[in-house]
């Protein structure tokens, strides 16, 4: 039996890590979960799971959860905001913590579960693309282990096992390449955000289908890799493979070319990463080759799609760079998700960030906390209106 | 530094093999080879790598060379035969025996290279298609590894690394068709030697060409899987991929699916059996997965090219009907090389010996050797004029 905390449990992943759990044998227990604002689903996860520890983040829905519990004879321990969620990461029986929160506010807590010696299920981006220099310095202190639920780096940590890294020649993250896959500059001009949320391969929340548009969600992915797999960028590629079959490939110095292939479905990933070493029967279907009939593969348009460009100068550089590029893509997407900015103005605004903010290469959490509040605000400030 | 020996130096594997060595930046030590004919070659082998022991099946050739080396003063011990294939199989200080000599000849030799310890990086069809059962008893007696040589083996062997048998659903071999992939049997009825030999993907032995073209090659490489690798006959699928990029592919029960790409070259194969556990530089390309644009796959059409159904059934029934199966194809392939009979002949000839002779479950390497050449007789006497 394994222990397991989540952080963010009613989000994209969080939803679909509770689905694996379900179908796990029993051999999982949830003792505790994070939540925002969805009451019901925390009721009902509570109902269900009957967890220790409930951290919220949202005010009022923590006073309706603690009522709720309270007035039923529940027997948990009802927590709120970021002191809940670092409870929740660090619940003393806990083995492993699915940092499924999205978001900057998942980083400080997925340090203290490192620090508590907690395996952790990297879900939450920022973690590495932000943090990934602190994160993996205590994650080695305390020798615990990062496992990615994202289904890229899920593969490329399959097609890694029983080799060693010295022969590893580089990664190749495969990307679908989006819904505006070979258009032109010109052609995204008049894009909607309708178009843009249509993603032909995955559904996902809205940020992730939009950094998925405009290959930023891949960009991030590299950065990720590089503090994963300890890969130098220039042995990252990012391959376009609209048919998301193969969700990733490790090049060894012989020339062999490891790939993992799968359903497209995220419950794969994460069972795998909560499951570590060992594997569990499916919960997604088994590929069919006969029915997959081609799988293609192009390279990235890097010009028209220069978010992609933008994280591997980001990552290259390092420091606090990581957090401007983040930081501004985030608000960039929040902006044109609200109709405030065009879809190529994402790369733009994030380009302009990177140029105008200055960078550490020393620095804390609260540096990176701090630049990010910054970047925010100017970006909110300027086109926000 | 590893010792090394190579049963059949002089052939289509045995060559690549000579290749990797000169690759390996000494890594290696050839310390025995064997060979049949090809003097010249031999001499070669010879003044290159310096070997002290070599075999020779041919006699005039035997002679030959061993009055070459007498001549000038070489060092080296020259023997004769299956005696002297024994001796190379066996030398006391080698680590690995690279059997790439074909036809049923190979089998004694690789058993006793087993039983005096020897790792195998396999090449010989016969060891396991006929010899199996007894062949992975010795191995297993012995502890010695048997490391597969031929790219689709490879593939699994290393799709297999760092996960758990038990967690293996299937094992997906890939085909590339051959040539006449698509094909009716109505058009096979005219196709020539001439348009059988030309095999799309790769360039091999003219036997293992023809192989190709009637899927037989893919139907010993069934029944080899399942010795190699202990698996059901039912948990091997084949799949066809005319493009020849991934090797193979290995399906866990969470419904992963391991494959291994690589360039279509048998270096790569034979490197990564003699390096094992260790990988080496590249002595071939490396892939270029835009230029590979697309994979492509299909069922294989059983029907028509029926030698990979009745390598199945040889294989699920066991015993010596694989001995039938393969000694019936041997003669059937090399009658139709010498246009005594047609294309759709060699599946036709392999089914009715394979009903006509008796076989049986419990057997010893006589019993193969004697069921192996009446099948043969049977096949000559009756189609060789």
């Amino acid at each position: 039996m394994k222990y397991i905390s989540i952080l963010g449990a009613t989000g994209s992943i969080g939803t679909q890590t509770l689905e694996v759990l379900r179908n796990s044998n029993n051999s999982f227990k949830l003792l505790g979960f994070s939540a925002n604002k969805s009451y019901s689903e925390i009721i009902n996860i509570i109902n269900e799971f009957n967890p220790e520890h409930v951290a919220i983040t949202d005010e009022t829905t923590y006073q309706r959860v603690k009522d709720f519990c309270s007035k039923n004879n529940i027997c948990i321990e009802v927590s709120y905001g970021i002191d809940g969620l670092n409870k929740v990461a660090t619940l003393p029986v806990v083995n492993i913590v699915v940092t499924s929160i999205v978001g900057m506010i998942g980083l400080v807590p997925t340090i203290n579960a490192i620090k508590a010696g907690k395996d952790i299920a990297l879900a939450n981006k920022e973690t590495l693309v932000v943090g990934g220099k602190l994160v993996k310095a205590e994650a080695q202190k305390h020798n615990v282990k990062i496992l990615p639920v994202d289904s890229e780096h899920g593969a490329i940590f399959q097609c890694l096992q029983g080799n060693k890294h010295s022969e590893v020649k580089k990664i190749i993250l495969t990307a679908s390449g989006g819904p505006f896959r070979g258009k032109t500059s010109e052609e995204l001009k008049s894009i909607t955000l309708k178009d843009a949320l249509a993603h032909p391969k995955w559904t996902m929340g809205k940020k992730i289908t939009i950094d998925s548009a405009t290959l930023m969600n891949k960009g991030l992915e590299v950065i990720e890799a590089h503090w994963l797999f300890n890969m130098n960028y220039s042995d990252i590629d990012v391959v376009v493979h609209p048919e998301s079959v193969i969700h990733s490939m490790v090049e060894y110095i012989d020339g062999s070319v490891m790939a993992q292939m799968a359903a497209t479905d995220m419950k794969l990933p994460i069972q795998y990463a909560i499951n570590y070493p060992n594997r569990q029967n499916s919960v997604v279907e088994y590929l069919d080759f006969c029915k997959i009939k081609s799988l293609t593969f192009e390279n990235p348009d890097i010009s028209t799609f220069k978010c992609l460009k933008l994280a591997y100068e980001a990552g290259e550089i390092g420091g606090t760079l990581p957090t401007i590029l983040n930081g501004a893509n985030e608000v960039a997407v929040d902006l044109f998700l609200n109709n405030k900015v065009s879809f190529l103005k994402i790369g733009d605004i994030i380009e302009e960030c990177m140029n105008i903010f200055s960078y550490s290469n020393n620095f804390t959490i609260n540096d990176i906390l701090e630049t990010d509040n910054k970047v925010r605000k100017y970006v909110y400030n300027k086109y926000g209106d």
